[in-house]
């Protein structure tokens, strides 16, 4: 029996593994089409209530996050630091002309690692805007999500995205996240 | 004894959800290279026999559907409501300029819902074409896939597939796929 | 007892299929991060010791391969033929002019063949390169990778990446890699 026991065991380890790897899937190609048909409040779903997103208004990657109270910054590169401030930013003006005249943001496949009830998970965004008959690319993102276990599942609690301009930084967040 | 038995039927059960997600990104990611491969027979495979492709020249998504014996529709804009009328659009003159002048169809990593024997899968779809030296994003689509399992693994049922130009329809149907 | 031990074995034998396609996209989903962010070393432990990647310069995807010894060739169209010439390829001027110039080498979701200790991968790569404001889509290629399960896990044995600019030979290789 203890070799039934022992089997079962390492499955069942094996299997909660692939779980959390396909929920992070999940929740990061929710992203995409809940800000671009400007759910605000399921946007910021994905996130912890005080879960931070950083689309380049915040501080470097690698210091330790903003003082308390910071404000929402709108705009190409702005920050949002809690689940209220990230739907106030879907609900924003600079957001809803974006999705208005059309607009696909596009996270890619992303390299993950997880750790028990933490994880983090590197990959590119892209923001697609129509122009004319066509499309152009507005921006292409170095994304850096660190994600954490709740009792209601997986969510975001702090995501950086960087504009891959030639910075150091955005290039060293790319390098961060892959062992 | 009966201890193993339970966990053993929770495993099986998780382990086919797995599968299932699997096995639908495997279905999702053939649909690029066939299609820009031109490989009709087997793009058309991916989908059931009365399957619809519905890439803007259909019905509004949230409608029933077209009306039975309705034609392909060829173009940036058109629908093809069989399996051999969507081998018929790969096989077109429309398609083939699209391919044999460069071209990549990128689908991108989906959210998926998964119950019982349907699902739904919700994703971007890019279409690259060549252009000189460089491409040019010629669309950027908001699609939503409908699965069905049949005895031969998951087949797509139905694919609507929308330009994100601002139009509502596209924002709502990027909406619809995710919980 | 027989019972468990069949559906043990079954769980074990599927179980270990997700997990290989897991590590694959793990795999797929690194060279991205490592690529831009310019770590040579780490770039190329993606592959075997005498892995090749060939992204325009080498010979037809169908034949056999490059002679023993052929040099690394830098540029738009090149290939290396070792590791050790991988890792060459990014410390290279070219590479380099181009990463800080802002660039994202993005990798989409593959379709898999997992064939017992080799795979094979097919996917979309793009490059994006920062253009004044925006980013401008510098190439667009069909990738064939072909896999070896080693010691130390999943390397990558010979990938084979060719701009979709209408040649047949771009085409064949997406339709190869899928069933």
């Amino acid at each position: 029996m203890s070799d039934i026991e022992t089997r079962l065991a390492a499955l069942e380890a094996k299997v909660h593994e692939l779980e959390d790897q396909v929920a992070l899937y999940q929740l990061m190609s929710a992203y995409g089409p809940l800000v671009d048909s400007g759910d605000a409040e399921a946007t910021a779903g994905l996130w912890t209530e005080d879960g931070v997103y950083d689309w380049g208004g915040g501080p470097a990657p690698t210091s330790n996050g903003p003082a308390p109270g910071t404000p929402m910054k709108e705009g190409a590169a702005g920050a949002a630091y809690s689940q209220a401030a990230i739907a106030d930013m879907v609900r924003g003006p600079y957001h809803q002309e974006i999705i208005q005249g059309g607009a696909g943001h596009v996270i890619g496949l992303p390299h993950l690692r997880i750790d028990g009830d933490t994880a983090v998970g590197t990959s590119y965004s892209r923001l697609y805007r129509s122009e004319g008959e066509n499309f152009r690319i507005w921006r292409v993102g170095a994304n850096r999500w660190e994600f954490v276990r709740t009792p209601d599942g997986w969510r975001v609690k702090y995501r950086t995205n960087r504009v891959l301009n030639g910075d150091a930084e955005a290039r060293e967040l790319l390098r961060r996240g892959v062992e």
